[in-house]
């Protein structure tokens, strides 16, 4: 069978992967990004759900709109503006099947073959898979605690051909957990202004901050209305349901909704108009405030667990919110082969070579996911990973 | 802004264009695609979603498989095997968000720019949209009242180069209505085989037959492995829930999955629960038997109408299951100029250009829905039409 070249280069994702594998209940994971499930509003989604199909059940089944369920819409706007400070003027939102959606749609709509990307390195493997599968090449930017490195950007601005956009998470970096600092986020629209390139930022877990004082999104700091703005309510309402959002110049979004017509035709109408009631009849940023005492709690128990049993060399970044903590375990060190000893001693965590823009790269990171695991395995998986860490293996 | 080329020669669908107009409530619409949402099981889905968040919370609303819940996939496996003799011996099921993900997944795993495509001449719009944005150059095959034309086919297969897939609605086409007939199904499976292409097989509409005997699918009478069959629950429970199926050979499904991955991670978690538990503890068959009724009538009701009310020399398919009949207006008629003038009229219908192949060919098709609007407003919509067939402005 001949494929085509855009997937054949694929390979499926690590993370993916190691899902499968953490069906054996005997392995503590944390491998993978999921949200602790205590976290969903399941009450208040059951008494909505019941209204649904008592007062709109044809509205809620039938087919909807590509752009998405209009209330949703207007209150998605309504809370960028309020609690982001985005001005949506010339700005357009739509609906997406979950935020992987938006970040394919948007490089499906901008990039021919051969254009180039520009992203954190390391940086989100389903974002990155998605942007190798339309031919595009992938420049790495170097990142550290304050995010993307400005002067290794500016190189890469200035050598690189057809660079269509720059993707980034700036705020709780998946994988480093990482947030770009203000003055950086100012230079990066600055220099998208310079060389005329879009941003494509990504915020799924950007409502997440249990520590310290919020940054603006470069959503907000967008004068030249060059952001696509990218999340989804994956992480503060429920992942399953599929239901994320893309706030873009309405250029982009009225190609946008074209290409989401011929992919899926519209997201789930039901669990649109699911969330639009719970925004308007519940409080959604309290139960936001709600979720982020558990992550608060579990990502202090993780930081906690390392302080105790890994040795002192290993650096690890503090995050003040989302769902990951990211481990150097020192220059020289393959953590692809670290990660399988760890799998042995039955811990699943994803060695960070996977989100390398140069696949071939050999990495020392590890990152390290406290949002799904229990307090109790959280200590468990670092008490094992601490013996890995101090034994023959790893010295 | 420099989008992509694949995006950038793409009109938004005149489907959804139209959609957009039939807002308005003065409007009879035989223009969409959409089931009558008398339809939907609501009371049986209600008992279960209720079921669903007391019982599975947590697993209905967290991330799942890209593959599809395995309940659901063993189900629809079991289904094709017993409904329609599919031997799925070295098939793999994959679940889509709806039938369109599945169309358009296929050609984003098996098409580079500039293969071809084969297609039925006129065919459904939302697929044909889907190839052409990956770069794909269209041939489109002749059709009459047993599918596509295999003389016409088998000169495609010699004189086009780098065919991909043979893409085909054999059964109840979109948007002809029209069903393949046993022998060219055959003939079209062996042509398959000589010129080392892929089938892919949609088939929304296939189990609503009111009429008649059922042909087998392609899938069912495939014995070399060459078919992708596309479905969807769609048509049969509801299309704002959005999941759909393909099935197929195995190495094709598992770049599939590396596709999804990215395009979309997974499906709606909660409502292929919903359909899996619905298959599980209702009678799907029967259900289907009972909306099988509602577009019996419809499509008689529609048919009689046209006997009324059009001028004699209007020739029109007659449907044995599916949505729609199709009609020719006469030998050198502009169907897009009658559209315009029914909506005048305040009757919405695709004229048959948005269908073709080749976006610059002149049709004297119209489409004519009929499971969507009511008895009353099938009555309205013929007449008014008839008034226009027999005025001036049509003579």
């Amino acid at each position: 069978m001949k494929f085509a070249d855009r997937i054949n280069s694929l390979k499926p994702s690590a993370i993916r992967e190691i899902f499968k594998s953490m069906a054996d209940p005997n392995i503590i994971s944390l491998a993978g990004g999921n949200p602790d499930p205590e976290s969903f509003p399941i009450k208040e989604m059951e008494k909505i759900s019941a209204e649904l199909f008592e007062r709109f059940p044809s509205a809620s089944l039938q087919y909807g709109l590509t752009e998405g369920y209009i209330p949703l819409r207007e209150q998605v706007e309504t809370r960028l503006q309020k609690k982001f400070g985005v001005n949506t003027d010339g700005n357009e939102v739509i609906i997406t099947s979950g935020g992987q959606q938006g970040i394919d749609l948007t490089c499906r709509v901008l990039c021919n073959e051969g254009d180039t990307v520009i992203c954190e390195d390391p940086s989100f493997i389903g974002a990155l898979n998605s942007f190798r599968s339309f031919g595009t090449r992938l420049r790495g930017v170097k990142i550290d605690d304050d995010g993307m490195d400005m002067e290794d950007l500016e190189r890469a601005l200035q050598t690189e051909k057809n660079v269509k956009f720059i993707y980034t998470i700036p705020t709780f970096q998946n994988p480093t957990g990482v947030c770009m600092s203000l003055e950086r986020r100012k230079k990066l629209l600055s220099l998208a202004e310079k060389y005329d390139v879009v941003i494509l930022e990504d915020n799924p877990y950007g409502e997440l901050r249990f520590r310290g004082e919020d940054i603006p999104t470069l959503k907000s700091l967008d004068k030249n209305n060059r952001v696509v703005y990218c999340s989804s309510f994956s992480k503060i309402f429920s992942p399953g349901i599929r239901i994320g959002f893309l706030c873009g110049p309405k250029e982009i979004i009225a190609k946008t909704v074209v290409a989401k017509q011929i992919n899926d035709v519209h997201s789930n109408l039901f669990f649109q108009m699911m969330i639009s009631k719970y925004i308007e009849e519940y409080d959604l940023d309290a139960h936001i405030e709600s979720i982020k005492n558990i992550y608060r709690g579990k990502c202090l128990a993780m930081q906690d667990a390392v302080s105790r049993y890994f040795p002192k060399n290993i650096k690890c970044t503090s995050p003040d919110g989302g769902f990951f903590l990211w481990c150097n375990l020192g220059e020289g060190k393959d953590s692809s082969a670290f990660a399988k000893e760890l799998m042995r001693n039955s811990v699943a965590v994803i060695p960070g070579a996977t989100f390398a823009a140069d696949e071939t790269r050999i990495s020392d990171g590890i990152r390290l996911n406290y949002s799904m695991p229990s307090l109790a395995n959280i200590e468990k998986a670092i008490k094992i990973m601490g013996d890995v860490l101090n034994s023959d293996f790893y010295n």
